[in-house]
């Protein structure tokens, strides 16, 4: 029954990952409140993606919050004066955003806190990844424990629970498991240079991570490529 | 010289503990980047004395970020619907405004990481307070644990450390403390239902602890009331 759901917030970007995680956590009975951000993002094919994919899979709510992260720059992905590379780079590449993640979840915990909600999914993932630390296991434990001193809500007995449930995953079993819960990743967005219609750039270390996992998965790779 | 000072980002409100840690940041030496939020704040006289204070102290630069919190809701700051009380109440107050120093402090590392500042200052306090849970050193340490696990330029070295010199000073010290540093008071402004002035309520949680404050320190009150 609908009212003894558990509600959750889940971060949902548009893309492929957190397209999958909204679709576990409805699987696990979660009553969802999905979250996108208009951070000053080059690609808006992103929202447009979010908003898709939020309709296809549902929500009880989704919401859209505007934070300026380009007046801080930064990042091929918020500052229009770094290109996105369309090859491999070393370390950690320039589409990283300083403390995205940090500041994503951070959102997340303010909504989750208003609903009276515990658990909060994000769609990092560790494995088939560009290397950016705000993706790690030890990151999301530490941010776990400091959530749970920061709030009225967890301080007074409501703990918050970060769910990472990808985190392990191959991007090939990421695209299993979506497939299996009825995920349609054409209407989701990867690149990092999308056009305004969505269509992937097909050489960005995102469109890599994503075709290389098709293939690996046997999926057929419904993304629309430039 | 100018280029050997290291950087440091302060947030700084407006009000009159943030104005006294970006005195107190200066005084150590750093070479001071001010952040502060439009955050969907009813008091928007905040931001103007923010940029009072900023000029007055001094800062390399002083950026404003938006990030649209009133979207969520949940506290008397934010949401229009919920009244800002000018009476003690018990507990922590409908004022609380969900994960904000997390927000606030997310957005502040994100700019050091593209600054190459290793030193966040928040002018929390957890003696005369209103009870907030983000205002206490074990949350203060939970997120610089968190930080220090969050961003490429952490995870490279560049330790990020977050100072709350106020968090075990009474008002009062505080106060003596700015002075002695020449904070300009009336500047400042504390109230949460200021006017569009800045003119201040005389009744609020904000105002009884900063007019306390004032007194106990026997120093002349430059806060102007309705």
């Amino acid at each position: 029954m609908k009212d003894e759901q558990k509600k959750a917030v889940i971060l949902v970007s548009g893309g492929l990952d957190s397209a999958t995680t909204l679709a576990i956590a409805q699987e696990a009975g979660f009553d969802c409140y999905a979250i996108s951000f208009s951070y000053g993002q080059r690609h808006v094919a992103e929202l447009q993606a979010a908003d898709r994919v939020v309709k296809a899979l549902g929500a009880a709510l989704h919401k859209t919050v505007s934070i300026d992260m380009s007046i801080i720059g930064g990042s091929a992905l918020t500052d229009m004066g770094i290109d996105v590379p369309d090859y491999p780079t070393e370390g950690i590449p320039v589409t990283y955003v300083p403390a995205r993640n940090t500041v994503f979840l951070s959102m997340a915990l303010a909504w989750a806190e208003v609903l009276h909600a515990q658990d909060i999914f994000i769609g990092v993932n560790a494995v088939d990844y560009s290397g950016y630390p705000d993706c790690r296991p030890e990151y999301i434990s530490a941010f776990e424990k400091m959530a749970n001193l920061a709030t009225r809500a967890a301080v007074e007995g409501e703990k918050i629970q970060i769910h990472a449930p990808l985190i392990d995953m191959t991007k090939a079993d990421i695209i299993n498991k979506g497939v299996s819960l009825g995920v349609d990743y054409s209407q989701t967005v990867s690149c990092y240079s999308a056009d305004s219609q969505g269509r992937a750039c097909g050489h960005c270390d995102s469109c890599r991570l994503r075709r290389q996992g098709f293939n690996d998965a046997a999926v057929s790779d419904p993304t629309i490529y430039v």
